[in-house]
């Protein structure tokens, strides 16, 4: 980040695989949902493959192919489909129900917790994802996360990387772009904001995967702040 | 409240008056403004205006006379009509917009956060108020409220007691209207958010209008919790 610039007020936080390891989470209550039920399946893939409905689905409501959905209802439709491809039978539709809500129940990485505490002493910290209100807030108390705010793409009804998400965040939050800043492990997400005029920060997170994946690999001069974790953050911008 | 029902999911909260003292927020900081400009006025009267104003001001856009316009919106119009009615000139515009951002800077009764503390680890806690997300953010950041999430009437263009600010909240927090409270100081409020089907909580706030005002009065039968502070809720609803 240029040291000429004003420092930002707000910081805007993607979520699913920044702030918190989906996958391991989603592998843990499956393997228990497993034991519990006495049903063999493969939670790992089937995580992998969770994750992955969700953004062509998103891009069908962008599209307009779909109506407004939000997030819990299109995990929903997803997690219908693959417990019919991984022959998982036999669920009880309120047992479907808790399964899918397993996203309400994603556990932090290890810095997320300490490293926004030591930002929102300086700065206006909130989410700002696809997630619905309902979940982002569910899974902030589950996770003991300290927001100031839950922002969440369902407010202007449309889905990131639409730049009614990024611009109405800022403003709901009182802030100019150019004083908010997206942290995000995606490069896709932080390439959007920046073209709405937001500073973008960088956090990689090669785990969110799983062990064997590679993480996303950025150019040093992609993002204003390019690091491994929050406390980074933090340090970086002297918080 | 009735035993035989299941317990609240969410509690959302009435902000100016029921969890702060915007009075004696608004006096303050005004008389420390006279001191430092050396200007005269009488900031408990200029305070009780501007908070006069609102209703009315609100009610214009409710009607559709005035555009969808904010809450800081809102109180700058009616602070620039009281500045002049107060005698009170020569002020930088830098530093009207200071004041008028006093609402951002307002104290919590001195119960306000250890009751939602308490209340939090058993329930949704956020915001319900006519105040923006910006100003709600700003003010819960300052008086060290620990909300689950800041809900505001802004999100719904529309103002309380309008049915869908109530009915918009319990949408977004994920609960039934009939598993939603509103805790607030003011039976009008309640009064509306009953007919939608939340349930209710009236918290007396005698000294919200000064030590010379009286406080309302309420049947012991308008709502579910009756009590004189937030840790009385607690005590109510077993948190």
């Amino acid at each position: 980040m240029s040291l000429d610039r004003s420092p930002p007020r707000a910081l805007v936080f993607d979520i699913f695989g920044t702030v918190v390891d989906w996958r391991s989470s989603i592998i843990r209550e499956g393997q228990a949902l497993s034991l519990r039920l006495g049903l063999a399946a493969d939670w790992p893939a089937l995580a992998d493959a969770w994750r992955a409905g969700y953004a062509p689905a998103m891009d069908k409501v962008r599209r307009g192919e779909l109506p407004w959905l939000n997030i819990d209802s299109l995990h929903r439709m997803i997690l219908d489909q693959l417990l019919f491809e991984f022959g998982i039978g036999g669920m009880e539709p309120a047992e479907i129900d808790h399964l899918n809500r397993v996203w309400h129940r994603l556990r932090p990485w290890p810095d997320a917790v300490e490293g926004l505490t030591r930002l929102k002493r300086r700065f206006v910290i909130a989410t700002l994802s696809n997630g619905n209100m309902a979940l982002l807030t569910h899974l902030s108390k589950f996770a003991g996360l300290p927001w100031d705010a839950i922002v969440s793409a369902e407010l202007f009804k449309r889905y990131k990387p639409d730049p009614e998400v990024y611009l109405g965040a800022a403003k709901l939050l009182g802030a100019t772009p150019e004083r908010t800043m997206l942290v995000a492990a995606h490069p896709d997400d932080l390439t959007a904001a920046k073209a709405c005029g937001l500073r973008t920060a960088f956090v990689s997170r090669p785990m969110e995967f799983g062990p064997t994946s590679r993480g996303h690999v950025v150019g040093r001069d992609d993002f204003d702040v390019i690091v491994n974790d929050f406390n980074a953050v933090a340090q970086r911008l002297a918080a």
